[in-house]
């Protein structure tokens, strides 16, 4: 189905086409503390509230504009996944070429200087107030290539890898929104491998990346009241990308029994618009085919519960060179969303709207060159350089780095669903006395 | 420095006596939707928000009462330490016999009425929302007792135990309030050991207790911030008891690498009524002696920074016969409440007021008979059957078994300073098709 055209200008390699439709949440210029809903569109950003008080909604009267009025976007959310795609579709129209009602913002100049900010007229806030935030290991490939290198390629997965979605919580507080500066942290760190019991309190010397999708829950379930895995699709709203910024050497350190802990706490950046899970249904594609079945609860009616979209990292030195350091697709993922949710509930654990979700890192299979979704398996555990652009090279990020991942579905200009960018620079550690 | 008496009777061994003046949250038989702030004094709850419209802190202009008409304690605790050291001594005089202002509570038959309920008329809700959970590994007998089992006596701890506050991100939406039933967690457990790729999904078999302290944060820090040791303490409102149910044998399965995660955060319950930290001052005990001495950044000026507070779980089978299992010390960790936070942070994690920090289970060293705070412990691994009152044995709990722990500091009667009950019944797990 071809994407109508839209009234307003849209580049032709934007990530917000008419297509798309993205939600987010912004601050503009004339009012600079008022959190509030809006959707991209091209460059602009259409702010929900002041379309709603437009009476930019009163072609679709079902729906509670109250949740517009929010500082983050749980209460739309909330409503769920019908609603999200009648607004979305309501919007579409309303922001179309042919739009079935022009009176309501195209032929209205005054309702679009309130409501449809150009760029630079608007900043981005994180999405969702975020309850708690979960990351898996779902990236098969990653989770190969990683215990390839620390254990052997032939035991590379642990034994319960096939068998269920790997995950940790992750630190809810300190997952900020793409531009957030990332302190690189001080901890406690092996500088001679050979006397395990004598760590160092150090700046991170290895502060990696991991590229990641992740997605934001709509709907809760209840303490004890597991969400089967033919309902789990209903509770995902949207997706993210997403940076889960790691400190290689802190966690090598502190890892063992319990998982990561301050290794990944000090930041997980992500995008700052959120796809609809409807915008990307055009976009499925097959997940890794898994080498033994999965457990029942787990198991998907339909192979194509993950997406093509196509993922790039890019690596800006300070003094401003771009690499392209990685391009592999977001369908490389061993376990889908849904699967995540069914298993995350599976004793009984409660999710609550805003919830965080990450895919874990994406890497490919090293077919394509720079497929690879961390610094760590780019540079081999330590043993090459990546070479950039100027003739400079990295291990892993020095301060001043700037990384910024984009994500992409569809090829037909002017048609694009993308996230727009999820990115952050890193600062200098904080100097203890 | 003895007590005062309170004009409200307290029973000799109440845990609320007029030296404690711990805060939560109730809801009451004639106002059962408004969660609002109260105080226990012996079997009574006092309202602070009827408190407060009848005027109760017309003395103590200086506090702003909006927060008593909050649901939760998190904006009392934003006001930060010496807010609520002025509040509970105000408290305090108000309820003493010798009152300043006997006008205020104690010859105010009205207010009394409408504020001073008595048991039965109350109920406690979680007192906090809580924003991050997570749960440190600080009880370092319970660590060696651990290691000595799963790999051996002479490696208990890991190489990293002394050198930091082991933690994991744990669960905050499934953290419930003392009451609350906890449900029996399904998942993937090996039933034969030597096949360890062929696990079954069934409920947990091994469903086990973590005697625990917790504690829970009132002032924030900003991200890229590290909190220093020797203000942490500042960052502390109080604590509370916890119970961080475990499903061994999924735990087992799944923990490998990246930690914990559906065999915890099916459930975590903490006691209702938060003991202010000023409140515990008195019982101020050294924490372990550790084999190194500790990074600067986490030592402390002084050794007594953590609490020798009686704690106790008893097992009430679904017959109604109560044992007590287990009997030990609060002051058995390694690492104090203040180190954690600082460890916490010290790569820039931020915190938030009402985060939820547990000790990890709290164990003594075998000295005392039945001093363990697991199941997994007293049983020796599943090779000894816990002997009961009435002939009964367990080696984990069955359904409609009920663990209660209660912590008490000091011995003398009409003074103690406890913690009221941590208590859940387990209910049989859902049946999947």
């Amino acid at each position: 189905m071809a994407s109508p055209k839209s009234w307003v200008p849209i580049p032709p390699k934007s990530d917000f086409s008419i297509a798309n439709i993205p939600f987010g949440i912004i601050t503009s210029r004339n009012s600079q503390t008022q959190k509030r809903p809006a959707v991209a569109i091209g460059d602009h950003a259409l702010d929900l509230l002041a379309f709603s008080k437009g009476n930019g909604f009163s072609k679709l009267p079902s729906v509670d504009v109250s949740v517009f009025e929010q500082p983050t976007l749980n209460d739309f959310a909330a409503l769920g996944r019908p609603v999200h795609r009648e607004v979305r579709k309501y919007l579409q129209d309303i922001l179309s070429e042919s739009t079935s009602y022009p009176e309501i913002l195209k032929d209205n100049a005054e309702l679009q200087k309130a409501a449809l900010l150009p760029k630079g007229e608007f900043k981005n806030h994180l999405p969702m107030k975020i309850g708690d935030y979960t990351d898996f290991f779902a990236g098969r490939n990653h989770a190969v290539n990683l215990g390839s290198m620390f254990r052997d390629p032939k035991n590379a997965l642990q034994p319960n890898y096939n068998h269920l979605a790997v995950a940790y919580h992750g630190r809810a507080s300190s997952v900020v929104v793409s531009g957030t500066h990332i302190r690189r942290p001080n901890g406690q760190i092996l500088l001679d491998p050979t006397k395990p019991t004598e760590p160092t309190f150090a700046p991170c010397r290895f502060l990696d990346i991991e590229l990641e999708l992740a997605a934001f829950i709509c709907k809760p379930n209840d303490l004890g009241e597991p969400i089967k895995i033919k309902n789990a699709a209903d509770h995902i709203f949207g997706y993210v990308l997403m940076n889960d910024w790691s400190a290689r050497d802190i966690q090598k350190f502190e890892y063992v029994p319990l998982g990561p802990f301050t290794a990944k706490n000090f930041g997980t950046t992500v995008s700052a618009w959120v796809v609809l899970a409807d915008a990307l249904e055009p976009f499925r594609a097959d997940k890794l085919k898994s080498e033994i079945p999965p457990p029942k609860y787990l198991t998907e009616e339909r192979d194509d519960t993950v997406y093509d979209i196509k993922l790039e990292v890019d690596l800006t030195t300070p003094d401003g060179g771009t690499t392209t350091i990685s391009r592999v697709s977001g369908k490389n993922l061993l376990w889908s969303f849904p699967q995540m949710v069914a298993h995350h509930t599976v004793g009984g654990c409660n999710l609550g709207v805003g919830d965080l979700f990450g895919s874990g890192t994406i890497s490919g299979t090293r077919e394509e060159r720079d497929d690879l979704g961390s610094m760590i398996e780019m540079n081999q555990q330590g043993k090459r350089e990546i070479q950039l652009a100027g003739m400079d090279v990295r291990k892993f990020l020095k301060d001043g780095d700037t990384i910024t991942i984009r994500g992409t579905c569809g090829g037909e200009d002017g048609a694009l669903v993308g996230f727009g960018e999820c990115t952050g620079t890193i600062e200098s550690a904080v100097v203890y006395d």
